[in-house]
């Protein structure tokens, strides 16, 4: 190589190099000029507001629930179950001043009438004003391969974590319209709302799906000035945990082996942590912010220098990431198919 | 400032220059060592192969369908409207050489057994086998307001973009893994599937959820053989289109002004370059590209180069492209507001 040629090569780093730092501080400058974080505020303050909190009987839900009731706020819990209904409305009024308003409402929230109904219920006692802050916490998930999965339990894990929120917020969105009040509406969709993998058909589609109606509420909401928040949590301990991890296929459990569930009461306070802070996605665990970096389509940010970092981390980490999980299930492929073929799901006998 | 203090200073900008670009190399590596579309390979492989087009009698789903027949592929196309289907038959008869196997089946892909009962129908001439490759196609926009969508609109919204494509997705799968078949299926999803705003409550959600299902797929998938797509195109002229603009939001319809749709056929040559090329999330336009990089939850890469370029811009211009779709959301505000007023939205007339 000639002398030219070194220096024309020195050259070509050079400005590749130059170009790559420009890009880098016009990232930041963008970040900075549009006020990622820096700007927002927030009015979050459950204080004297009646706060309602669907599958606020166990996990995520109670721990908000109580929390909110030791800020001082009217709490309306809803969920199926009568029995823990009732246990978590002792519970509560154990914790909560005389004139905090506490009520436990059953009601099957994957029906679009039973939704709407629970929400006129609650508003009774506030001459029927809808709640002012509504965190959609009811959901499950039961992890199952689609060919283990009837159309049934297909469809249910599918309502079970979308329409369960989603009826609800739309009658709350309408009725704090027509009424001329604000509120907030938290959705709580998951981790596995911004990626997925082997084992999560019946539940991603529906965590994704309130990313999707989040979204498009955030932006279209600026209107009526109600505001929209998403908490995308990764495992919270408790017995829906518990269900979970009971029948979860092999290769699923090995790709989540070195995820810790976190405690309720922890996860509800990240959540309340990031209302106060005025973020739109929230999560309780880095590696879910190195997940929405990647993932959260433009949403606005944070905090800009965590942004920043994470976006890094996870341009160069996720991707590697991605394919340990890919590896997990060629690993364990093997041992689906002979178990498939023990349980006799093929139409043919196996071929020589 | 003393010479001291200056060196000290410099000292630091060349260590945090310097940490930039190792991340950047870092990063670069990291997609070179684990081959991010480097070593994708494809078999995408029409000819004589029996693809089932949903959706396939206007639009996309019909540009594909005639592009799949002159490649030398048995076509079955599925749609609901008994005339528009007999219309392709003759279109697609016309085009095919005589051994090509071409069928028409009008079905409501909405419903579960219909989708069932349409799939194993289109195996009848291919001894029961389930078809090679799926694209599904179907599906519909009407832009609304969440205030002004019935539950009924929310719902049937939600359902022709997630279930009508779902179902037979779930069916497909089921009946492949059976039949020890593999094949291929190709999700459409939406530039609006990334991210959203104002106007897309009824269709996000569903866009969003295929994103969830295809992404859960195409991991369990690597199990059986059957390898998954989605086609996340921007708006595709035609008589949807059309019948979508004719009643987009005020709001929504401003925020897309910019965009120009792209003819089927040009949407379809896109779809089918992106198979041959074996990339898992396939665009028709450079604008969805950016929105990918910081959408895509980390599934796999399809250019080393093009991503990272994609993922710079991104990173600059996705929270600017969003800051400008919120400001035209406040923008239109009063005139919503005002609208609301004129209809008798509210409960109450407006306080003075």
């Amino acid at each position: 190589m000639s002398t030219d040629q070194l220096v024309s090569a020195l050259t070509d780093i050079y400005h590749a190099h130059t170009l790559l730092i420009h890009s880098i501080l016009a990232v930041l400058s963008g970040y900075i000029v549009f006020g990622m974080g820096w700007f927002t505020r927030s009015d979050y303050q459950p204080k004297g507001r009646h706060c309602y909190v669907t599958g606020g009987t166990q996990g995520l839900g109670k721990a908000l629930a109580e929390s909110l009731v030791r800020q001082g706020a009217h709490v309306t819990v809803v969920a199926r179950d009568v029995v823990k209904g009732e246990k978590t409305l002792a519970d509560l009024k154990a914790i909560a001043q005389p004139h905090q308003i506490i009520q436990f409402l059953s009601a099957d929230l994957t029906d679009a009438k039973s939704s709407q109904e629970a929400l006129v219920k609650a508003s009774e006692p506030f001459d029927g004003k809808c709640p002012d802050y509504l965190y959609l916490c009811a959901g499950f998930s039961r992890p199952k391969y689609m060919m283990d999965s009837s159309l049934e339990e297909f469809k249910a894990g599918f309502d079970g974590v979308y329409w369960v929120s989603a009826y609800t917020a739309q009658a709350a969105v309408k009725t704090m319209i027509r009424q001329r009040r604000t509120g907030r509406i938290v959705f709580v969709s998951s981790f596995l709302g911004y990626t997925s993998f082997a084992g999560y058909t019946n539940y991603s589609p529906g965590k994704y799906a309130l990313r999707g109606l989040s979204d498009s509420l955030r932006s279209e909401m600026l209107i009526h000035g109600i505001k929209i928040h998403i908490f995308m949590p990764c495992g919270i301990a408790g017995p829906g945990h518990d269900a979970e991890n009971a029948e979860k296929p092999a290769i699923t459990f090995k790709i989540e082996e070195n995820d810790t569930a976190i405690q309720p009461a922890e996860s509800a306070k990240a959540l309340e942590r990031g209302l106060r802070k005025g973020y739109y996605s929230i999560t309780d665990n880095i590696v879910a912010d190195f997940a929405r970096l990647r993932s959260d389509g433009g949403v606005p940010g944070n905090n800009f220098f965590a942004d920043l970092f994470y976006l890094i981390i996870s341009s160069y980490g996720f991707p590697i990431w991605r394919m340990t999980a890919d590896r997990d299930v060629r690993n364990g492929r093997q041992a689906v198919l002979d178990d498939y073929e023990a349980r006799g799901v093929y139409d043919t006998p196996k071929s020589k």
